[in-house]
C-alpha cells in the first residue's frame, strides 16, 4: 500500500508528482492483534464537510467540478455557491455583487484599515496584514449590519416599526442601520436600494425587508426636522435579508468585502517604505496621564534575593 | 464651530445624524500663544492614501464616486480597481475573476481551513475565524504562487528554462508552480490556461508569462516518463503575471480568494454545534513522547519561599 | 528644529543614534497664516495612556523607571503592576504567579494549541503562531473563568448558592468553573485552593470568593453520588476574584498564561520539520457529505459572455 | 464502552462530570470486516508532543505533574521549562525573568500596542486584542533581537567584530542590537548587562555572548565622537544567547514579554469607553493624494447588463 507522495521540506519527490491512493486500507492485514484500531471513517467524519470534496485530480465545490465553474461563474456567484450551497439566479448574484462592491473601504480612519496599514510596515506578510484588519471587524466595527438584519426580521415578523423605534429611543440607543457617525446621507444608500427595488419589481426577491427598512426610516423621521436616513449597514442588511442570508453570515460577507480595502491599503503602505509605523507622525509622542515618576524604594523583606 | 456628532457608547445622538464639519480650524483663535501646535496637514499626511477619499457624504474609490461603481462594476473589477488604481478592461477583469474563482478552497485538510473551522467553535465571531485562516496563508501555505511568479519573470527576462529546472533539481527542490503534493493533474490548470490563451489571442495580454510557463513545463518533462504538469499555483501565477500584478500582490489576491473557502467552512462549522473542537475526534487523545513522569524533588536553596 | 533621526529601510543614520527633541514646536513661527493647525496636545491626548511614559532615555512603567524594576520584581509582579497600576504585596504576587503557572497548557487537543502548531508549519513567524492560538481563546474556549467570576460575584453579593445552582440546572447548563469535560478531578484544583487558604489565613485576601466557591461546590454535590468538583476555571476564578481582578481581565491573564503553552507547542512543531500540516495524518482525507457530483449545465441566458 | 461525557452546546451532562475512558478500543469487536480501519497510534502520533501529557486527572508538563509545579516554580521558570524541557537553575531563571520584565512595553507609538488598543474598541474580546498586537511583532517590529543573536553568534564563532561592523556600514545598515531609533541611551541596557556580569562571575553562564556584545559596541564606537550603545534588543539578545536559547526562540520570548504591555494597553483602552477608535482624533480625517474625482463614463460594450 502506498499513499500520496509527500515532499518533505527540502526533499523533493523526484517525479514531483503525487500518486495518491487515499482510500486503501492501511496495514489492515499486518496490524498486531492487540494494537487498538479505529474505523477510518470515525477520523475522517470528524473533518467532514459538505462544502467541498478534494481528492487527487478532483475538486468538487458544492458538487460542481471546479473546472466547470472557472470562466462560467462570477466571483460573487462563486461566493454565493460556497456559503449557501447552490448557485444564485443572475439577478440574485448581481444584487449580492452590488453589496460586496459597496462596502470595500472606508479609509484609514477605520481601525481595521489603520491596523492593517501598520502591520504592513512590521515585516509580516500581506496575508498577516489582511488577517490583522479582518480581526478588528467585530461586533462594534462591522456588526451593525448584522444587528440591523435582526431588527428588520422583527418588522417582517409583524412588529410595529414605530414601537421598535420608540424602544431604541427609550434606551437612548441607535437603531442599527440608520443615521451615521460620519455621513449626513450615505452615498451608497440610494444606488443599493434602487437595485433592490428593481429586483422586487422583477419578482426575484420578496420585498419584505425593503418594506421593513422603509417603515423604520419613516418612523425615525416622524416629528423630526432632520431625517435619519438609512446608511450602508441598513442598505446592505436589506439586501442580505432579501436574499435570504442569515444575519451572522451577512457579517461574514461584509468581512469578505472589507478585506478588499484592507488588502489595498496594506499593499499601498508596504510599497511606501515606512518601517514600524506608529499612529503618530514623528516627532510626536503618545500622551501620558499616569503617575509622576516614583521610585521603587529599598529592597524589602519577602522580596526575592538579588539575581546572581 | 462644531464637529461631527459622536455617539458615545450607550449615549445616542438624539437626531441620530452626523453633522460633520471636519475641516474647520479648531479653536485656532482661542489657543494660548504658548501651547505648541502642529500643522493639521502633518497629522493627516501621516495617514494619507491614494486609495480612497472619505468625506461626509462622499466616498471616492481611486477617484470614482462609489455610487457610480455600485451595479456597474463586478466584484472582480472592483478588486482590480482598488489594488491597481485603474479599472481593468472587461477581458482583464474576467481573467482575474477566473483566478479568484479557481482558488477559493482546498478542503479541511488545508491548515488555513482547519484552523478557521476550529476557531468557529470557540466563541469568537466569524470575522475572527476568517482572520485565523488568513493568518496561516504564509510563505509555505499560499506562497508558491508568488515564488512561481518570480521564476516566470526570470524566464521572461531571458534565462533558459532548462537551466532553471536544472538549478532546482540540483538543490533537490521543487520548481514552484509545477507538480503537486496532491493532484496528479490539477483540474484547474487546463481551464485557466485556456482562458489565458484566449486573452493572448485577442491581444489583451502579452503572452510572455504563458510561454515561460510552457517552457518550464516542457523542460520539467524532458527525460521523464511521468510529466510534471503545472498546478494551480503555476496557472494563477501565469495569470497574475500576464495581468501585470507584482508577485507579492499575487499572494494577496490568493488570500482574498481563499478567504471565501475559509468563510464557508467556518460558517458550516459554526452551524454544526460543536464546541471547542480539537483536531481529534473523541475519545482519541494526543500522543506523548516526552519524559516519563518525574517528581520535582524537595524544596531547595535559592528557591522562593512557599506562597502564603 | 530637528526631530529624532529616523532610519529608513536600508538607510542608516551614520551615528546610529536618535537625538530626539519631541516637544519642540514645529514650524510654529513659519506656518502660513491660512494653514490650519491643531494643538499638539489634541493629537497626543488621542493616544494618551497611564500605563507607560516613553521619552528618549526614559521608560516609566506605571511611574516606575524600568531600570529599577529589572532584577527587582518578578515577571508575575510586573504583570500585576502593568495591568493594575500598583505593585502587589509579595503574597498577592505569588498567588497570581500560581494561577499563571497552572494554566499554561492543555495539550494539542485544545484548538488554540492545535491551530498554533499548524501555523508554525506554514512559514509565518513564531509571533504569528502565538497570535493564531491566542485568537482562539474566545468566550467558549477560555471564557469559563470569566463567567465563573461573575457567578462568584453573585454569591459574594448575597445570592444563595443553591438557588444559583438550581437556576443553571433548570436551563440545563453547566455552572461555569465546576465539573470538567475531561478531568474527573482536576489536578490543579487542590494546590491552588491550598494557596488561597494560606493567603486568607494570613489576612492577605478577604476569603469571600473562596467561600462562595465552596458553597457552590457543596450545593452542586447535594443529592448526588458523584461530586461535581471545582475545575481549573473555578480555582483560578477564585484566585482572580480574591485578588480583586475584574472578570474580563481574568480572561486576559488566562491568555497570557496559555500563550506560554501556545509558544512551546508552536516552537516544537516548527522544529519538527513538517510543512503545511493539516489535522489528519496522510493518507487520510477529510470526509464529505455534500451533494454528489453534478454538472453546471449549458450556458444560459443572463450569464456573462465567455471570457476572452 | 463509553467515552468522556461531552457537554453539547446547551445540553449539559446531568452529573456535570466527565467519566473519560479514552483508551478503550472503539467497537473493535463490532466493526464490519470490510470497513477500513487505521491504527489508533497513527492518528494520535500525528498530534504527539513531548511538551505535555494530558489524561483524565493528569497533567504532566515536560514530565512534571502540574500540581507539583504550582506554588513551587516562578512563572519565568515555568516558561523556561515549557520551551526548553528542563527547569533552569535559580540564577538562570532570574536572568530570563529580568529579560522578560524589561521588554513588556514601549507605549502606544509602537504599532503592536496601537493596533491592540484600537482592537479593544471594536467589540472583539481581550484575547483578540492581544492576538492583534502579537501578530504585528514580525521581523521588523520585534525581530532585531533575533538578528542580533545571529550577529553575536558570528563573533563567538571567531569572526572579528570590527570586520562585521565594517560590513554593515558598507551596506549602510544598522548592526541589530545597537543604537536606537528612539533612545540616545537605552535605560534597560545597564541593569540587564549588570545581571549578566554577575551570572558570568558566578560561573552560571559562559560569558561568550557578553564579550561579543562588548566587542561590537567597542568596534562601533571607534573613530566616533558619539557612542553607539547597545539597546534593549542587544542586551536581551546577549541574555538569551548566554542562556542558550536559539535565536528564533528569543523572538518568541520577546512576544511573551511584549504581550503583557499589549494586554495592559488593550485593557486600559477597553475601560476608556471609546468605540471604533481610529488613529486620528476627531474631527481630523485621513489625507488623500489620489486622483481627483472622476466619472465612470457611460455604460460600454462588454459590460454586464444593468442589475434587475
Amino acid at each position: 500500500m502506498s499513499g500520496p507522495t509527500t515532499p518533505s521540506a527540502g526533499g523533493p519527490d523526484a517525479e514531483q508528482s503525487a500518486a495518491a491512493q487515499p482510500h486503501a486500507e492501511l496495514q489492515a492485514a499486518e496490524k498486531p492483534l492487540s494494537e487498538p484500531t479505529v474505523p477510518e471513517r470515525q477520523i475522517t467524519d470528524h473533518w467532514s464537510t459538505a462544502v467541498s470534496r478534494i481528492r487527487p485530480g478532483e475538486i468538487l465545490l458544492r458538487g460542481y467540478p471546479v473546472e466547470q465553474l472557472i470562466g462560467r461563474v462570477s466571483f460573487a456567484e462563486q461566493i454565493w455557491l460556497m456559503v449557501r450551497g447552490e448557485l444564485p439566479t443572475p439577478v440574485q448574484g448581481r444584487l449580492l455583487e452590488a453589496a460586496l462592491v459597496a462596502a470595500v473601504d472606508h479609509g484609514p480612519q477605520a481601525p481595521s484599515i489603520a491596523a492593517a496599514r501598520m502591520a504592513a510596515t512590521c515585516g509580516v506578510g500581506l496575508n498577516s496584514a489582511v488577517a490583522t484588519g479582518a480581526g478588528l471587524l467585530g461586533d462594534v466595527h462591522g456588526g451593525a449590519g448584522q444587528q440591523c438584519m435582526e431588527v428588520l426580521a422583527r418588522v417582517v415578523a409583524g412588529e410595529d416599526a414605530r414601537e421598535i423605534v420608540a424602544e431604541y429611543r427609550q434606551q437612548r440607543a441607535y437603531v442599527p442601520g440608520f443615521g451615521h457617525r460620519f455621513h449626513p446621507r450615505d452615498p451608497r444608500r440610494d444606488p443599493l436600494l434602487a437595485l433592490v427595488r428593481e429586483a422586487v419589481a422583477s419578482g426575484e426577491v420578496p420585498g419584505d425587508a425593503l418594506r421593513a427598512g422603509e417603515e423604520l426610516e419613516a418612523a425615525l423621521a416622524e416629528g423630526r426636522t432632520r431625517p435619519v436616513p438609512m446608511n450602508i449597514d441598513g442598505a446592505t442588511a436589506i439586501i442580505y435579508a432579501e436574499l435570504g442570508f442569515p444575519a451572522e453570515l451577512g457579517r461574514g460577507l461584509f468581512v469578505l468585502s472589507r478585506s478588499v480595502g484592507i488588502l489595498s491599503h496594506a499593499w499601498e503602505e508596504s510599497e511606501g517604505g515606512a518601517r514600524i509605523k506608529g499612529p503618530l507622525p514623528r516627532p510626536l509622542l503618545a500622551g501620558y496621564h499616569g503617575p509622576d515618576q516614583r521610585d521603587l524604594g529599598p529592597r524589602g523583606e519577602g522580596e526575592a534575593p538579588a539575581a546572581g
